[in-house]
C-alpha cells in the first residue's frame, strides 16, 4: 500500500464514500440540536479561558516510578493529541530539579558578574528597556526518548517524545546584556544559574551565548509560565533543554567551564568503554509520528492522515520520510507551511488503510545534510548506558484493530 | 526628541546608567532569596498549566453597559499586557450572539447542501480524514474601535482595539469539502451557519470560500476553545470576525446572498446620506501602540520601548511609522521577524523619554500600497453613524507622569 497513491480527487471520493450513508441529510441535523435551543454561557465566564470539558484528557502526565519526588520529576506534553506546531503554554512539559520556584517578579534580580568590566544587577524593568525580539524555537530535554535506548518501553509518544515543546519567545538578546556589562579579555564561558531550590547551573561557551541566546520573559504572547521559569528564562536555541536555565538569577563569565553537576555526573553520555561524551549540547535531527500512535489509535479503515513532528538543533528540517513497513520502503511526507530554523515542523502523509498491520516510521533530514539514524545505528556507537540524546527512528506497530504499540524493528 | 537617535551602543550606556546604582552587586542578591531556599511545587500540580498568580490582571474584560446581556456581549483581549504575535488561547477576545454553545464533539455534524451534487453530513472524524493545513491568521471584529468613530472614549487599547487575536489554526481547506460535495453550475454564494442559540449565519462569495477559507478544529495546537467555536469554526482570512462562523453546523450553496440579519441591519456601515455600504468584508490595514497605552503607563524616564501591533486584511504589513508628536513627524518603526500575510506583525521603536508630553501614533502600510488613514479622513467619507470598520490612526497622550490617555488630535 504505497503512500499518496491517490490524488486529491480520490481522497474526495473516499470522503463521499464515508459520508454516503448520509447523502440524504438526516432530518435530525436540520432541526436545531440541544445546544442551539437555549442561551449558552456569556462572556468572561472564564476571564482567562480554559479548554472544553470534552478535552479533559488532553493534559500533561507524569510517570510516578520515574523519580523519587515530584519536585525532581518530569511531566510530558500530550503530543499525540496536539495539532500544528505551536504548543499551548498550559501543555508544555515540565522538568524540575527542586520544584517550581514561586518568584515575585518585582523582587526578581538578574546578576551579571565575573570577567566583566562592570557587574550589573538588573530588574525585569531594566531588561524591558532594551531592544526586544520574538522567535519561535523548539525545546527538547536531552533525556527525551531516553528509556528507548534499552528497547521500546513506554506506550505513547507523550512518554517517549513528550519532553518537547515549541513556543514563540519574547525577550532580549543575551549579547545585548553581556555587551552592556563589558566582556573582559580572556572570558570564554558563561555560567547561568537558576533561582530555584536546586540552583541549577550550566556552562555555555561564549560564542553560543553571543550568537542567538535570549533572555526571555514571555512565551506565546504572555508572561512565562511558573513551571517554565517565570519571570525569566535563558533560551539556548537548538541545544538541550537543561541549558535553558529557568528562574534565571545569575550569569557569570569565566575562562573555563564550571564542570557543574548537570554537565558532569548528569547530562553526559556514558559510552560502552566507560568514557563519557563531554558537552553534548546540540539536539540532532529527530522526528516522531504523533498520530496514529499508542494513545491515538486509528478510528477505522479508509482514508487516514498520518501526522507528526520533526526538528533539528542544527538548522531547518528539509525533508521527512515515512515508512509503513518498518524502514524497508520510504516516501517523502508533506511538510506543512514554512519550516523555520530550530523550530518544530509538522508533516503529513495521506494514505488508505485497509486494515493490514503497519510498522510506521518517520525519518527527518536537516539542512546540514544530516539524516536521523536508526536506534540500532546509534547503539552501535553509543551503547545503551546513556539516557541522553536518543534521536533514533521510532516505530509504531499498527494492529488490524487500529490499536498502536511501541515496538522495535531490526 | 527623534526616535532611534542613538544606536545600540548608546542603549547599552543607558542601561548601565540605569543599573549604575547596582555596579557593586547587592550582597542580598548573592545569598539565596526566599524562593531558592525550599522546594517548590512538583510536576502536574496543574496538569493543564495556568499563569503565575502575579499575572492575575492579565485577563479578558467586558464592558457591562455595552450590551443587554453577557450572552450577546464582548470581552476584550488584553493587548496592552501581551508580547510577540501569538495570542494565548485563554486570552482571545469573545463575541457571542447567543452565548457559548456547549457542543459534544461526538454529536456534532456539519451539513453541506443547497446547490451541490451530493449533500453531505460530516462528523469531525470525517473531516479529520482529509488533508490538513496549519496557518496563522489575525481575526478582528468589524466593530473593533467602533466607539472611536464619535471620539476617544475608552481608556485602554484592550477596549479600543482588543477585539483582535492571532493564532495558528489547523483544519481542512473549505474547498476540499465543497469539491467533495460537488458545486452545481450557477452556485455563487455560500451560507455558513453556527449551531449556537443565535444560529448566526453569513453569506460568503464562493470565490473567497474556494480561495483560502478553512474549516478549523484546532487553534495554537489544541482543540478550539468553546468560546471560539468548539469543535469547528470557519476561518475567513483577512475578513471581519463575524463571518468566521463559530460552532459551524451548516454550509449551503446558492446563487444569491441570503441578506441575513448580520449582513443587513448589522455589520453594514450606515453612511451620512442614509445609505449603507454593503458587504464590507475586508479589514483594512490598521495598527495600535500597545505599550505604552492607558493601561500600560511608562514606568519612568530613560530608555523606553514603544511596542505595537499592525495587520492588514489585504496582505502583509510592509512598514509601520511612529509619530511622537501627533502625526507631524513620522519615522519607521522596526518590524520584528517575518511578517506573514493576514497575520499580526509586531513593531518596536526605541527612544529616550525625558519626561515631555508625547502624542503617540502608529500608521501601518500594507503590500497593496495602502496606508492607514487618520480618523478624520475616515469620518469625511463615512460620517459617524457606523460602529464598524474604523481603522483610523489611534493617538495616546503620554503625560509627564508617565500616565497615558486616549485622545483625539486634528
Amino acid at each position: 500500500m504505497p503512500l499518496n497513491r491517490r490524488g486529491l480527487g480520490a481522497a474526495l471520493a473516499a470522503l463521499t464514500a464515508t459520508a454516503a450513508k448520509a447523502q440524504t441529510p438526516d432530518p435530525a441535523i436540520i432541526k436545531p440540536q440541544d445546544w442551539a435551543t437555549s442561551l449558552g454561557d456569556g462572556v468572561v465566564t472564564n476571564p482567562y479561558g480554559i479548554p472544553s470539558k470534552y478535552e479533559s484528557a488532553v493534559i500533561r502526565r507524569d510517570v510516578a516510578w520515574l523519580t523519587a519526588a515530584k519536585q525532581s520529576s518530569v511531566s510530558f506534553t500530550p503530543l499525540h493529541a496536539l495539532e500544528g506546531t505551536i504548543t499551548p503554554n498550559g501543555l508544555c512539559f515540565e522538568r524540575h530539579h527542586g520544584g517550581i520556584a514561586d518568584i515575585d517578579p518585582a523582587q526578581h534580580r538578574l546578576m551579571i558578574h565575573g570577567m566583566v568590566e562592570k557587574p550589573l544587577v538588573l530588574t525585569l524593568q531594566d531588561l524591558k528597556r532594551l531592544p526586544r525580539i520574538n522567535r519561535v524555537y523548539f525545546l527538547e530535554c536531552a533525556a527525551n526518548s531516553g528509556m528507548e535506548w534499552r528497547g521500546a518501553q513506554l506506550n505513547g509518544c507523550q512518554y517517549t517524545h513528550g519532553m518537547l515543546h515549541n513556543v514563540e519567545y519574547t525577550g532580549v538578546k543575551l549579547s545585548t546584556v553581556l555587551e552592556a556589562a563589558g566582556i573582559r579579555p580572556g572570558a570564554k564561558w558563561l555560567m547561568a544559574e537558576g533561582a530555584d531550590a536546586a540552583s541549577l547551573n550550566r556552562s555555555i561557551p561564549l560564542p553560543k551565548a553571543l550568537d542567538d541566546c535570549m533572555l526571555a520573559f514571555a512565551m506565546n504572547g504572555e508572561a512565562l509560565r511558573p513551571e517554565q521559569g517565570y519571570p525569566l528564562r535563558l533560551v539556548v536555541p537548538g541545544w538541550q533543554g537543561n541549558m535553558w536555565v529557568k528562574w534565571l538569577r545569575r550569569l557569570k563569565l569565566d575562562d573555563a567551564p564550571w564542570m557543574s553537576r548537570e554537565e558532569t555526573s548528569k547530562y553526559t553520555d556514558l559510552l560502552p568503554d566507560g568514557r563519557s561524551r563531554r558537552f553534548t549540547w546540540v539536539m540532532d535531527a529527530k522526528s516522531v509520528i504523533t498520530s496514529p500512535s499508542p494513545q491515538a489509535p486509528l478510528a477505522g479503515r479508509g482514508r487516514t492522515i498520518i501526522s507528526g513532528l520533526a526538528w533539528s538543533g542544527r538548522g531547518a528540517i528539509t525533508r521527512v520520510d515515512i515508512s509503513l513497513d518498518g524502514g524497508r520502503n520510504w516516501q517523502a511526507a508533506r511538510l506543512d507551511g514554512t519550516t523555520s530554523k530550530l523550530a518544530l515542523a509538522r508533516f503529513y502523509a495521506e494514505t488508505d488503510w485497509t486494515g493490514q498491520e503497519l510498522l510506521l516510521q518517520s525519518r527527518a533530514h536537516d539542512d546540514t545534510g544530516y539524516t536521523q539514524p536508526t536506534k540500532d545505528a546509534l547503539r552501535k556507537i553509543r551503547g545503551v548506558n546513556s539516557i541522553y540524546h536518543n534521536n533514533g527512528i521510532q516505530t509504531w506497530l499498527v494492529r488490524p484493530t487500529g490499536e498502536v504499540e511501541n515496538v522495535e524493528v531490526s
